[in-house]
Parts: structure tokens; C-alpha cells; sequence
């Protein structure tokens, strides 16, 4: 009978156990949890706290007694595992609630600790009002501080996923909420130029988003400690924050959301090999360097689908399966996981953000060579109603290979993102999306999908049949450059236009070649990418020499936006 | 200069118009459109019908001098073109208006003639108050009809994608619809057990569905030809159906959508060849037996994805992409069409229900080894809400090559489809979808998708960890075999159950093994199937010969219903 004992009863933890009994009727199963619950919703958590999930109960998926009964898996809540001793094969075990402490024998022993928030050591980080999200204490915590303390004003800093989904349940709330953001962007996954449409989008929505903007110095206000004061709560436990540019902030309350750090403590202890982005190693079976320790989720690191290098990508879908994949070889099997896209999205009001793959900044770091395409399609057909644009930035190898893509809109964000996330693992090219034969009807896409659309510009300029190029070189124009913005002046009128454009509109451009100098290289651009492929085709077959900008007028004003 | 012909200004015809311009700047292009209008929405004919789509203009994409502005090619309504002389390589074409005939000379001819509705000879078929919907004058005309005559009932024959839309649209009117559809399901593209839900939402509509119920003749009831006499409109127009089942129904509009039949008389009169489905036998380059004679759309034979065989596929997408690719061949290039998948959709009221591939109807005809899944998983992770199942059926080759896909649900159909599309033509197995990795975010999915679910479920059965049966399997139940239900009694009461089955509910089943019969083939049903694979792992552990009901009592209540 084999003997597993689990670390942490969450994501991987406890898909592991499950997995591990249906593989296995005969084996027993322990399962130590450092907290009080297993199994919770841990994506759920800003949802509750902004009211969409209005039952707490909702997120806790499984009890140490459902799990019991379905899995015959014992749980062990505050149970803190603190040493491994891997030459006996025993874990030390405390026993929070009774304050003891003990030792277990496992044949196989799974690690799914998870990762932390991380607290830089800043002046008064420890102050109360100070709080991170993990788990449903911290959860309650952040509830009870609303509750009480009934701030007037909340920060959230960090603008990746928790923070930007605090930000939204806190300004759900009806809170006023600063986001401070050290780096020039949100939502680090996706390029700059992506993310200035969440900027936006932000900042309609009466959210105070500094950009650029550390976190340097936390200061509790503790005006009065004589209870009997004059003074609200709210006042009592305010924090003065002093921010990267020499300013400071009043706020209620401080949400820190700047990235996790993997638990890595016990392994490291136990001499179990790190990776060099400070994760715990594994091998493609989710072994750990002892043959008997496996280890999966935040902790761990994966090798990246692209580039096959380690990398930490703390998302619930691969802690999921590494669970499953791990439980699978501590019981004899021999399943692999197969490389992480980190395949991820974030809702921001009525906007999705998604992507997969890698984004622009990192290509640029590996120093790889990639080509880009963005498009604007509309979600369904324009003469539907509800359609809205999908901008899709698409980012592909020479040879055609996918290498990533990223997508902000209202709607179909998931599914273009899922679908060009299955075409990267399917190895197909840009070539091929041409081809992709996709669901339509006008409530729900297009018979050129936006998808094939970006397999039709990506092949076109691959081809050399419309080559394009980007809002950079428009930026930096040179002498014997000209753009030319083939919209009609209305719609130059209405929604702005590029610096010292020429513009002849599409539909008059056969008559008017003569306007054109000969001699220099004309950059079109229309609002979206589409006119100005076909004014492309048109004056490079006219002894012009031509690109075009891709994703147009549109892409121009998301690159230049703050 | 080359000298392009086009026939049919509509998906296919005028997609290659526009890219023989984009592609050749010098061609000369004339496109010939036997009605008034080109490029218009065709699949949006019914929303506009149903009210979903207030303006018409919205339906008319490209007029013929929008056409000639932005693409420089010559379009010609009314313009019918009669007759090919390849030989002299010329077409005579009737002005209509004019009433004049005359010759082109071609260097290459496009053929997109589209299909026209199936207009069976019954008798009374073309009596007034009988139309068929294909283009803007046919939509005009029912719209026409319901003003002036103001039926007070309408009938719509045929279940397939128009028949439903028409349904649908005719409803929003708040007319009362019948439905006839001469097979036992509507939506042919899906199996019927998936085609039970749509049954059953357009019942609850108050919809008369009338399944196995064909229409035999039309009786117009022209109650009194003295336009002074007291009779409603309707009353006057009225029709009588006499149906297959030896009744009769009146209604004041009947609406023929029993399917297309690909135009091909210029094609054949002209002696070029046709394939075996009756459609213009084309190559992967759209060339017709004519080398200089292309032809695309729903006139044309596709090869189909899975089979290799000719198979007749009018959706707008394929149309699309393949005016695209004989565009480029007509101007020398060497582009291939990639065969044909099928993917579709259909929006019914809150319902979407898609495919892609070959169904298990097909399958069975052709005689091909498959395996199938069920799986109904939630749209979205269930503790956030506005999470609808979706009921996936997922069929595949015994080697794990997906053959097909059909999904029914209000939410994330197309998004399914669109994967399992993407997955299918890539050549990936069920074994690979267990690894995808897709957008995961509360509102948007679940960190185990649909699509892993469904991955998980066939690689368990295929690996004989979790060996399948199916409802017909419990309808053919054998003396040695025992229906195991392991829902909880008060599900039982709820929602129903299958008779005769024994009743464990699954946390009490390790504890009552003793009362299930040893030597029995024990086949285990659940819900949706997931306790049942639970159930099933327990139970082959101990020493059971067991099978897991795929998809559980659910897709027992879909197999079984009219």
C-alpha cells in the first residue's frame, strides 16, 4: 500500500489527492494543510469582495470532511509541515491547534505550497490597514477592514492580476481607489501599447492610476490612541503613503498586489534542487531531484512553451494539471506536462485582457527575431447588433511559427486567445489561420473571422505581398518617407490624425496618383489596417514603393498613449 | 492584362473580385450579378426578418458603385450570364433590364452561382403565400407579405440553419409558428440526443414543433375572389397544408427552407464535369475540369476534412476563403483549399448550438470505428455567476483522432467549437487536449475547461481507465448487468431516474460494496458522468467489472426524449 503525503490542499494539492485515489483505491492519502481550508476558490476571492459572489460559502469548493467521504483522503487543517527528512522518508509535522508536533513516513511525497505575496521590506509595511490577498482569512480580513474601519479612500498597488481585480471590487464598491503601478504599464503579460486600452479604461471609470509610481514608504497615521477621541475609524487606522516621486497619499486602506514569490522554503531546506528563477526544479513528471518528492503549482518552475527555458508562471489551469500529472507518476505511470504558454485572462470592467504565448518586450529581451500584425475586427458581424472590436496584437517567427498573441475588447477575447493558444501548441503557422475554419453565424463571428484576418495580414506581409510596418517607424520618419492616411477627412475630423499625414482617401486614390511624390517610400495608414492594405497593393503596383501600417490609426493612438 | 469574369457578385464572387484587385492592380474585372444586389448579407436576412436588425441598409454591404470606387471592378446587375463557349473562351450574358444579349471574352471565369432553395414539386408549391429565403428581393417579399396580409399563423418546413432562423424571427413577431421537419430532429449537422435540447427549448418557446412530419400538398384557400366580400387578407390567402400524416394545417405564410441544391446548369450545359454530390467538381485550387474555369461557394463539391470525400458544404466562411484562394490561381499563384470541416453555428433563442466534423450519424453510414464522450460542464468556474452548462459531445477514432464535435448551451458554445475545430485540423488527439491550455478566469472559464474535461474523459476510456458505456447500452441492459445510480436520493426525486436502477449515493459507496452483486457488470451513472468516474475507479478496484455512463442522467434524458 503506497503512502503519499500532500503539502497544501489547494489547487495542486488537492487536485493531486483526488487523481491520486481514483488511480489508486488502495493507497492511503494525507493531506496537511498549513490554513483552515482546503480546496477554496482562490480566483473567487476578489469577486466576493467586490459583491459579484455574494455567498462566501460559494468558494469553498471542498471541506476537509467532503473530501472524506468522496476521496477517503484525510486532511490535516493547521497542519504546518516543517522539515522533510528524505533519507528516512518522513515529514515533520506541527499541529497548530494543539501545538504539536509529529512525524509521518511517506512512500511519495507531493509539495503544492503555492507562492506568496510579496512584502518588500519598506518602512511600515507591517502597519495595520496594510493587506494582501492569498487565501479566505486574508479575504475576511480585507472584508473586516472595510467593514470597520469604513475607509474613505483604498489603495491597490500593483496593476497585475489581483491588483487591477481589487481595483475593480474596491471601486465596486464605491470606493475611490488609487492603483499605483511601478513599471509604465498594467496587466504585464501584454505589450505597452495593449495595455494603454486598460489605462483608458481605467481611468474612465474614475479610478486615480498612477503609472511610473513606487511605493516607498508606508506611514500609519495613528492620530489619537485614546479610543475616546474625536475621531473616526477611518482616520484613526489612515496610512500616509510616500510614493517613488517624492509625493505622498492618504489612504484607509493598502492592498499590496505586487507579484508572488514561491514557497520554497522546505524544499530548499531539505536540499531539494532550486531553479534559477527561484522555484523548486522538476522534471517533466513533476519530480522533484529526489526520485520521491514531486512537486507542482506555484512553487515550481516549468519550462516555457516558446523558448523551453524554466519559468514561473503561477496560474491555476497548470497547477490543476501538474496535479493530476504528478499524482499519475507517484502511482507508477509516466505522464509528462507539456510546457507552459501561460495562457491567461483578466476581466476589467466590460473589457477582457488575454493573451498567451510571449508578448513583444520579452521576444526583444531573448533577442529572437519576430514579425507582429495587430488587427481591429469586429467580435461578430458589423450588422449584427453588439458587436464590438477585438484588437489583437499577433506575434509570429519569420518562418510563420506563432510565437504569441494578445487581445483587449467587450467580447470574444477568451475565444480568439484560446484559439491562437491551441494553434501555438499545434506547432501551425500564420499561414495556416488563414485556413482555420471557425464557428460563425452573425450573433457570433464573421466568415473571415478575426483570426483568419490575422492569419490573411500575417501571410500577406510574410509573403512580401503587403509588407508592413509600425507605429516606431512612423515615429521615426525619415527624409525620404512620407505617410499617407487614406481615410476619408471625416474621419480624420472626428477621431484624430497622425502628425503631418497627407491624406487622399481610398476610394479617390486611382485618380490622384499624381499627388504622390515619386522617390519616397509611402507609409499608409487607415483607421484599422484593412484600407490601407488594399491602397498598399494598389500603389506598389503603380511603381511605388510602399508599407503599411499596421493596425493603423487605431494601433497609432493605443502606442502613443500614456 | 489579364481578363477576369466573375459570376455571382454574392460571398464567394465577390471575395475574389476584391482580391484579384488587391492582387493585380491591371486586371481587367467585370463581375456579373443576375439580381439587384451584390455582397450583401446573406446570413443576416432572417435577424433582419425577426426584428434583431432594424435597417435594411445594414444588409447591403457593397453596392456596384462602391465596388467600382474602392476596387476598380465593373459590376453589372440584372446581368445574367446564359451561356459559356470555352472553346472561344466567351460568355453571353443577358442585360435584363435592357433585355439585350451579348458576349464577353474571358481570359479566366469564376463561377460562384451560389445554391438555390430546394423547391420540392408538390402540388400547390408555387401557389402565393409559399416563399423560400435566399437573397434581399425574397426577404423583401416575406416582409411584404406580413405586412399586407397579416397572417395570423405561419409554418416553416425544415429544420436546418435557415428553417431555425426563420422560426425564430417569425416568433419574435409574435406569430404563432409550426415547425415541420419531415426527419426526427431538426439541426441535421448534430445528432439527434443534441438536437433533443433544441426540441425542447423550441417547445417551451411555444413553438408546434412537428418532428417525422413532411409536407405533401399546398391548397390555397382563395375563400373569395370578390375583393369586397368580408374576408381578412389572411383569411383570403390563406393555405392549407395537407400533411404526411394525413392532416391538414392552415396558415397564412409558409416559409420552404428544406435546403440548397448548388446551381449548376451553366456549369454543366457548358460540359464541365460534376462530382458525385451533384455540385461543379473543382481541385484544391478551385480549378473546374476547365483549366481556365474556377468555381467556388456552395455550388461547388469540397473535399471533406476527415473522410477525403466530395461533400457539399454552403456555408459563408469555406465561400469566403475560397474566393480568396481562386482569385490568387486565376492570377498565377498556386494556393490550395484545405478541405472542409463543416464548422457551424446556430443561434436558437438563448441557445447556441455548433459542430464540426463528422457526427456519429455519419460515422455509422460510412462505417468508420469511433468512440464518443459527453461531458456538460459549466461555461465558467460555477461559483461566479451566470455559469450555463455546456453539453459537449466529443467523437474520436480508437487511436484518439477527433473526428467530430457538437455542442448545445447558452453560453461559450462557439468558443468550444472553435477549439475542438482548431484541434481537430491540426491533428491533435483527445489525448492532447487534456494539455491545452486555455483562457482561465472566473467569468470566463474554469482552470479544467470544458475542452480538458472532455480530454480527460475520452483518454481515461481510451487508456481503460475509465471504460464508457452509453444509453443504449442501458436501454439493451443484459441479465448480467445492473444499473448503479450514485446521485443523492434527493437528485433522484428531482430530476428523475433511469428505471431500475440501484441507488448509492456515491460518498456512502465504499462503506455499502457488500450489497452490490459480485458477477455483474455493474454500469454506474451519475449526473453529467463525473461521480459515475469516481464511482467506476472505486468499484473496478475492488474487484468490480464496471462501466461509466458518459455524461450520466442527463444525456440519458436527452438520448431518450421525442
Amino acid at each position: 500500500m503506497t503512502r503519499i503525503l500532500i503539502v497544501g490542499g489547494v489547487a495542486g494539492g488537492a487536485s493531486a489527492a483526488a487523481r491520486a485515489r481514483r488511480m489508486d483505491e488502495h493507497a492511503e492519502i494525507v493531506l496537511f494543510e498549513r490554513g483552515e481550508f482546503i480546496s477554496f476558490a482562490n480566483c473567487g476571492l476578489p469577486y466576493h469582495i467586490g459583491g459579484d459572489i455574494p455567498s462566501r460559502d460559494a468558494l469553498l469548493l471542498q471541506t476537509p470532511q467532503s473530501f472524506k467521504r468522496r476521496f477517503n483522503v484525510e486532511v490535516r487543517v493547521f497542519s504546518e509541515v516543517l522539515s522533510i527528512d528524505r533519507a528516512a522518508r518522513t515529514v515533520r509535522v506541527r499541529d497548530q491547534q494543539r501545538g504539536e508536533e509529529y512525524e509521518e513516513r511517506y512512500d511519495k511525497l507531493l509539495l503544492s505550497p503555492g507562492a506568496a505575496p510579496i512584502r518588500p521590506p519598506l518602512p511600515g509595511i507591517d502597519a495595520p490597514g496594510v493587506y494582501t490577498l492569498r487565501n479566505i482569512p486574508d479575504m475576511d480580513r480585507i472584508l473586516a477592514a472595510l467593514a470597520h474601519d469604513q475607509p474613505r479612500h483604498v489603495t491597490v498597488v500593483g496593476g497585475g492580476f489581483i491588483g487591477l481585480e481589487m481595483m475593480e471590487a474596491l471601486h465596486q464598491r464605491n470606493l475611490p481607489v488609487t492603483l499605483l503601478e511601478l513599471s509604465d504599464q498594467v496587466m504585464a503579460p501584454v505589450d505597452r501599447e495593449m495595455a494603454a486600452m486598460l489605462h483608458a479604461r481605467i481611468r474612465e471609470a474614475g479610478v486615480d492610476l498612477r503609472l511610473r509610481t513606487g511605493l516607498s514608504a508606508i506611514e500609519s497615521l495613528e492620530r489619537s490612541s485614546d479610543p475616546t477621541a474625536e475621531v473616526t475609524a477611518a482616520e484613526r487606522h489612515g496610512l500616509r503613503l510616500h510614493l517613488g516621486d517624492g509625493t505622498t497619499l492618504d489612504t484607509g486602506l493598502l492592498i499590496l498586489a505586487i507579484g508572488v514569490k514561491p514557497e520554497t522554503l522546505l524544499a530548499a531546506q531539505a536540499g531539494l534542487e532550486l531553479g534559477p528563477r527561484g522555484g523548486i526544479k522538476v522534471d517533466a513528471g513533476m519530480r522533484t531531484s529526489d526520485p520521491d518528492i514531486f512537486a507542482v503549482g506555484d512553487a515550481v518552475e516549468e519550462l516555457d512553451f516558446v523558448t523551453g527555458d524554466p519559468a514561473l508562471v503561477p496560474l491555476a489551469g497548470p497547477a490543476n494539471r501538474q496535479g493530476r500529472i504528478a499524482a499519475d507518476n507517484m502511482l507508477g505511470r509516466a505522464e509528462q506536462y507539456k510546457k507552459t504558454q501561460g495562457t491567461a485572462i483578466c476581466k476589467l470592467f466590460d473589457l477582457a485582457v488575454a493573451s498567451t504565448g510571449l508578448n513583444e518586450k520579452r521576444l526583444k529581451q531573448l533577442g529572437m527575431a519576430y514579425e507582429k500584425v495587430y488587427v481591429h475586427p469586429g467580435s461578430h458581424a458589423g450588422y449584427y447588433p453588439g458587436a464590438h472590436p477585438v484588437s489583437l496584437k499577433l506575434l509570429f517567427a519569420p518562418d510563420g511559427r506563432i510565437l504569441g498573441a494578445q487581445a483587449v475588447g467587450k467580447d470574444g477575447i477568451d475565444k480568439r486567445i484560446d484559439v491562437l493558444a491551441v494553434a501555438q501548441r499545434a506547432g501551425m503557422t500564420v499561414f495556416d489561420l488563414q485556413d482555420l475554419e471557425l464557428t460563425y453565424a452573425p450573433p457570433f463571428g464573421s466568415a473571415k473571422d478575426v483570426i483568419n484576418m490575422a492569419g490573411f495580414v500575417a501571410s500577406n506581409h510574410l509573403k512580401g505581398d503587403s509588407p508592413l510596418c509600425h507605429v516606431s517607424d512612423v515615429q521615426a520618419l525619415r527624409a525620404d518617407q512620407l505617410v499617407l492616411d487614406v481615410r476619408n477627412p471625416g474621419e480624420l475630423d472626428k477621431l484624430g490624425r497622425i502628425p503631418g499625414a497627407l491624406n487622399i482617401p481610398l476610394d479617390e486614390l486611382r485618380g490622384r496618383l499624381d499627388e504622390l511624390p515619386r522617390g519616397k517610400e509611402i507609409i499608409v495608414s487607415c483607421q484599422v489596417g484593412l484600407r490601407g492594405h488594399v491602397a498598399s497593393r494598389l500603389l506598389q503596383q503603380h511603381g511605388f514603393a510602399v508599407k503599411n501600417l499596421s493596425g493603423g490609426f487605431k494601433t497609432w493612438q493605443m502606442a502613443i498613449a500614456d
